[in-house]
């Protein structure tokens, strides 16, 4: 491996300017690359809450991007309104949506910067929120490089030696570049191991909203990797089969204990590793812990709406193609809890938490905080 | 529970009149209903191939009808050819896909009846075929209805008392009316259940085929049975929930030790129940038993085109949705094998099947047997 901290993509899912923020809808993903502006703190809102923007860290930064944008544009058009349009879109953005602790997290951030600069000037104060959402962009970045570092160091140790065979990996939904501002969480720690050896993945589709056969296809293949797509629940034979040497899934929420809130399916397919002996590990910044909370049970679970599991949505056309009775209800439960018993190892940008996870994880968040406080 | 046989649907996948066969094309619902007209083997072998009539049961029967619906058609146009007809049409009716057991089960059988009558008149032979095949149809009608009748009365021990609250079952795939010739084996048991007390269904969606989606969600509220419709891997929180009273599913082949080759998913969806002690019950009449096989490890495994998971059909349309980037490859197992360990029953017309399966199992097959031959 070469150095920690030039593993690469080409992929980034963000452009930022003074007074705009730029995301590329992901929904269009992988037909057509349409690029959605925003300005106020409701359209960033809404593109996270409509799923062009996810993956829990880049939520978290394109909110406080959004939110930066917002100001200055509240400064250039209405400078009486900054400070009631400053607060109101941290309230509408750290609700966009429920799970993910990056979103609420990066508010309390924006809001602590956004209170200690009550003092200064208009023109200041935003300048000084934009410079917050442009670390906390930076920060991410630098996060996933070196959850890249520690995951492959980690891995090493576990993988057969070198071959000219490529080692496979699986990973399920979109923990990459296009969920984060860097080279991604899951997907960094394999363009990381990719650095050094031949690497393939099975891409779980992860069903409904196909982030895994629509952007983790996408982006790894961007990135010259080869990708796999297997129906979700095919996984578990693949995994029986042998042919995995470890999944690798990101996250949205990590309780005290390392149980872990991810895109729904993760659960079963840990509980399908555990069984048949596959080290099973998860992928997150410091930002993406929630120690408060001592165990899954009190994550918030995003319901959406179960037509997006009904209706498949045809990209460029107005109608979705229905695929049940129209008397058919559904459940979409967006995300689920995969119990610390299941988790091989949690890879942070601090280092690697072993089980039982609490201690690592709670140094790992004192040396966060502290680190971005001196 | 007011008697075995008077269970109830208003769904029927084929027609039969002499010399022709007509197969509801299962690709197209729940969306329109439309016919397949099947005259010769290649047209029952090539809906078979292309899904438009699955489920194994089923397979088993319409091969059986379609060759019958051959011989007539070969009988009445081309008389000289009859036996090399029915010959090749056995051939390409057995291989049309590999799993399922009954399918070459179904033309063996139709092969004794056919080398049995050969001092007989062409026209003799050409009904003896028919009335096997019809009769093969009518034991799988019967079978279904004992299916659910041996399932809810197995069942009864283990839910709980009848209340207002309907019980849940959950299900992944079709094994329904739509799967037979009769109510279904895994939703015969439930329409059993359904006759005495309130019940609500979790179906799983299925992927990539969406059998749950579009096949058991129509069925079932064909006939007025409450479906919830899930992502497929979103049925592990559903049960960690506790919502789930059983997990019924079906099979493709039975080996003696009882393990199970089902549609993929229907493994992960067994350690799940296992995991969370939710009883998981396969039902299938004994033309799925292939005793010959010690365990799962001998049952071929369907690999289908990986372009049915990374293309969605549009029904009415020419053009299929394409979902991931270009190069990006696809495998689909179209089955997995499910570990007799993981399963709490096995229910077939000859009774339940206990762990450790292999005993009773053989005893059914023999009673099936003799059953048939006396």
């Amino acid at each position: 491996m070469h150095g920690s901290h030039d593993f690469f993509t080409r992929v980034s899912p963000y452009r930022f300017e003074t007074g705009c923020l730029w995301l590329l809808d992901q929904r269009r993903l992988p037909l057509e690359e349409i690029w959605i502006e925003c300005r106020r703190a409701g359209e960033t809102a809404s593109a996270i809450r409509s799923l062009a923007v996810r993956g829990a860290p880049l939520i978290g930064v394109a909110a406080a991007l959004g939110l930066a944008a917002a100001a200055h544009h509240a400064l250039a058009s209405e400078p009486a309104l900054l400070d009631e349009t400053v607060l109101n879109g941290m309230e509408i953005l750290a609700s966009a949506r429920p799970t993910a602790v990056n979103l609420p997290a990066a508010m309390n951030r924006m809001r602590d910067v956004w209170a200690a600069s009550s003092g200064l000037s208009a023109s200041k104060r935003t300048a000084q929120l934009e410079h917050a959402a442009l670390s906390m962009a930076e920060e991410d970045r630098n996060a996933c490089a070196k959850i890249g570092f520690h995951g492959a160091r980690f891995l090493e140790t576990l993988l057969p030696d070198p071959q000219a065979d490529p080692v496979h990996f699986l990973t399920h939904c979109n923990a990459g570049a296009l969920a984060t501002a860097g080279i991604g969480t899951a997907l960094g720690i394999i363009r990381a191991v990719a650095s050094s050896r031949p690497v393939a993945v099975f891409a779980d589709e992860t069903r409904p909203f196909f982030q895994g056969a629509r952007l983790t296809a996408w982006e790894l293949l961007s990135d010259g990797l080869p990708v796999t797509v297997l129906p979700d629940v095919a996984a578990a034979s693949i995994i029986a089969s042998g042919r995995v040497a470890a999944a690798i899934v990101g996250a949205d929420r990590i309780a005290a204990n390392g149980d872990t809130a991810n895109k729904t399916g993760t659960y079963p397919l840990a509980l399908v590793c555990h069984h048949h002996d596959v080290p099973f590990l998860v992928a997150a910044p410091t930002t993406t812990l929630d120690l408060s909370l001592a165990s899954g049970a009190g994550i918030p679970i995003e319901m959406r709406d179960g037509k997006e599991v009904l209706e498949i949505p045809n990209p460029g056309e107005a109608e979705a193609t229905r695929i049940s009775h129209p008397d058919a209800r559904a459940l979409y439960p967006a995300f689920d809890v995969t119990p610390a018993t299941f988790i091989t190892a949690i890879v942070t940008e601090r280092g690697v938490a072993h089980p039982p996870f609490r201690d690592d994880l709670l140094r790992f968040r004192d040396e966060a905080v502290s680190g971005r406080t001196s």
